[in-house]
């Protein structure tokens, strides 16, 4: 059966603490939540802050796909007149086709008479249904509500459905239910309600995902939720493993087993822009989800896959990683050179001072894993020794702070092929300056590096006992509107770090644009998103 | 109902990737388990490595007031005779007063013929019986095996019951089985056997609790699982949500009220001794359990806290946490100053600017939620205009490198009451240089901020598409030995945003020292609460 997807990682999910996304970020994500196949994706609250109305005035030149945008708000003040709201009038400003109006359906959390309260939500969906919106209801407390009144709680559905709302979600908004009470309260809704009933869990007790199953069991046909889990509190249900325990396990139609194999990958993305490390242990996602240690497990995972995988990891873009206490990083990078044949290319020689550098990179808290572009320069430099292209000689940069205002500039020494270049650059800050520096060095023996450019930096402190004098690890993340990858540097000094890092990246490019290697660029995929 | 709690978090537990601990840390974890009514603590599988033949070996010096230790450990190998059993002889030295054996149910997956394994499972038993152990008999694979040939499965326990096992735990082995479903089978094996039955879940489909709670009302009255959800792959039955929701919400007797108090604060011992950060998010127990960002709900839980807290955040050791932010109207900031007697100290006018500046700090990228020393300074500045302290004039820092060496040397300027003070000092980067000037600078007039040191430092790029251009957010951790805060800094330039935020901890530190103002630190404590 076709079950709607709703997600609200954009409005729900900034709700965590640790979440917070940028207008860009949040644009970005809506093109990838398209491309996942999600039916609807919740874009924010105009009514509410600036950053979502500049969201949603930018929003309207996205060309999506498949998703329908919505936009989320209350219903109209009790004081204020229909079109006088600024809640409402947000609303329409944001020009989504879809509108989500929350509602009260606990009578005794509410701030007006009942009589009033369901002319209000009648009222207010059925002006935005004469602008043209679908609207989707959001039965805020529907279970405590229900509880505590059920008549009531009811009537606030029948005043939604009956001004025209499209959909009634049923919202256990404290995460208080228990799957058993909630199924059985889905099922009097459902007994009464035609048409798209969803579900919107949270994940207060932990059951978020299971209530999410119990609901559509008992005929909801939409799903709310947020990737990864995100939201306030401890989360809303992540829609990762709604998504996927619905098509593998409920036999449903969510996105489709083609665009579930881009599950992995897009809740990797969105974790990355939220700046928040994916969850290893996160179920069907993460790194650890298919990964087996005790040895037990390992022999009978080798001998039979159903024996301890519940779903083929493939299905969600996922892989079966075997973490064996014998294999070092060092003998799984001997593991990935062989496998992709790059092995016998290299000198035994140059082989063992690669697991050296390896080794004592790891050791100095590079973390090679997460640099994939750093690993692949070393393999690269191995393959190619003497391919250098540019020697560092030095390099200065100064910055300057009076009352508001602050600026650096940099100078940087190259030693090309055809002699020193050097240039001078002021910048935002000093890696700023120090990259067009770079670029201007470079910039007519490899015109070509023009192409690559930072999309994210990261820093963090590696030891943190020695304070402001604590050897840092930079982690860049580069594109050349190809592809992406990173590159690391480690130093206790963070402009050291950083130039590190830019120099890796630069010299990578220029390394990717001499021999193109397919099987390299494999290898390093390969190690670095492990088997 | 009385229903039993059997820790596996030292055995399953340290199979999570993660997780890995000393012999020592187990003997901890052993008695803050025994502190917090665990009924069985599962304490490793001595036959499989020394580091668990070590634990069991000290364990013996152990004196629990309440729980039963138990090894875990296979039946005896198809070729060696009880006698001989090398896994057995390991079990009955670890001399636990409970042995906890595994045996499969899936008739598929057996290494031997079905009827031979069963003649097994119950000399196994039957022999540890003899010795006087108390026997849980694990049936591995319970629930795919069940689904498969149900008879074998059945089986496979009344084995384990005739030899004398005491608990038969089902066990959901790959986390593959839905709640509904495995509702259904654990109802057909509640008929057949008299007894305990215990359910062991695993996490692969988020489900977990849910099955847990789902095979408890169906009749298990022993619950299997892992503090805070460690063990392999996505981990085990988190025992902390099992053990809030059956003792708040299925009014069954665990570890009783009492010591349910105790709950988070031993979900972050063992997460510390685990060196693994407490999930904020985690249910019941996690820093954002109760957390509140949403100005809709922050009023709501205003009026009522039953409206957006599904238990009382005491009743399991934690507490209730508003959060400040952009997506908060004034309800939250207004909560925060009114609930310590501050709101009366500021004028309306103030009041209204401090409003405007967090909004606007907020709009630029500050996260003030993540920043709560930043925040506090603001409302320490708001309630004590003028009182600043010092005023920075400016600042320089250069970064040199040649070769392999590079050094940060810094300038600083500021204006304090008793007149311009300059320092130079050189250090491992600009952040190390900049900090050692700022002391220099205040030192004499100010010698108490020697106690601030940085503990964290962290960078990320807010504008990624400006590439190195980018505005950025760093976000500095201090502790001064008796408490520790987050600064945020803001800037295009990552120098400017290090340095403003460590401007800020330092005025926060004089402002802290001039004014013990116990309300202001408990407004703050109150919204950072860390322990």
């Amino acid at each position: 059966m076709k079950i709607f997807t709703f997600d609200t990682t954009l409005r729900e999910g900034t709700l965590g603490e640790a979440v917070s996304f940028s207008v860009d970020d949040k644009l970005v994500i809506v093109q990838k939540l398209d491309e996942l196949g999600i039916d609807y994706i919740e874009g924010g609250w105009p009514g509410s802050n600036p950053r979502d109305r500049e969201f949603f005035a930018r929003a309207k030149d996205l060309r999506l796909h498949h998703a329908k945008l919505a936009a989320f708000g209350s219903t109209r003040f009790a004081r204020n007149s229909i079109e006088q709201d600024r809640n409402v009038k947000a609303l329409l400003e944001a020009a989504t086709p879809v509108v989500t109006i929350f509602g009260e359906s606990w009578e005794a959390a509410l701030s007006v008479a009942p009589e009033q309260h369901l002319r209000i939500v009648a009222e207010t969906i059925r002006y935005l249904k004469d602008q043209g919106k679908q609207v989707v209801y959001d039965a805020e407390h529907f279970f405590d509500g229900y509880e505590a009144n059920a008549d009531f709680a009811l009537r606030t559905l029948e005043a939604a459905q009956k001004a025209g709302a499209g959909v009634l979600t049923l919202c256990d908004t404290n995460g208080a239910t228990l799957p058993s009470k909630l199924a059985e309260i889905v099922a009097e809704a459902r007994k009464r309600f035609d048409g798209i009933l969803g579900i919107q869990t949270h994940n207060d007790a932990e059951l978020a995902v299971a209530n999410t199953l119990a609901a559509v069991e008992q005929g909801c046909t939409l799903v709310q939720g947020c990737m990864n889990g995100y939201g306030e509190r401890c989360g809303g249900a992540n829609l990762c493993s709604v998504i996927a325990n619905l098509e593998l396990k409920l036999g449903h139609t969510t996105i489709g087993p083609e665009k579930l194999a881009g599950l992995a990958s897009a809740a990797r993305f969105i974790a990355e822009l939220a700046n928040l490390p994916l969850r290893d242990d996160q179920p069907f996602v993460g790194h650890n989800a298919f990964a087996h240690k005790n040895s037990v497990h390992v022999g009978a995972v080798l001998k039979d896959r159903t024996a301890h995988e519940h779903v083929a990891p493939e299905a969600v873009g996922n892989r079966q990683r075997v973490l064996m206490s014998d294999l070092s990083g060092r003998g799984n990078v001997l593991y990935k050179l062989k496998q992709h044949g790059l092995a016998d290319r290299l000198s035994e020689e140059a082989h063992r001072e690669l697991l050296e550098r390896i080794k004592e990179m790891e050791y100095l808290g590079y973390e090679l894993e997460a640099a994939e572009g750093t690993f692949e320069l070393l393999v690269r430099e191995a393959l190619n020794p003497g391919l250098k292209f540019f020697e560092v000689e030095g390099y200065e940069v100064v910055t300057k702070s009076a009352g508001s205002t602050s600026r650096s500039t940099a100078t940087v020494n190259l030693r090309a092929q055809d002699g020193v270049h050097s240039a001078t650059a002021s910048g935002h800050g000093p890696v700023h300056a120090l990259d067009l520096c770079l670029r201007k060095c470079l910039a007519t023996l490899y015109p070509q590096i023009s192409s690559v450019r930072l999309t994210d930096y990261k820093v963090r402190v590696l030891e943190p006992k020695r304070a402001t004098a604590a050897r840092v690890r930079v982690l860049v993340e580069w594109s050349d509107h190809r592809k992406s990858w990173s590159t690391a540097g480690v130093s206790d000094n963070v402009i050291e770090a950083s130039w590190s890092a830019m120099v890796d990246a630069i010299r990578l490019e220029l390394m990717r644009l001499t021999e193109k290697d397919e099987s390299i660029e494999r290898a390093v995929e390969d190690y670095c998103w492990g088997v």
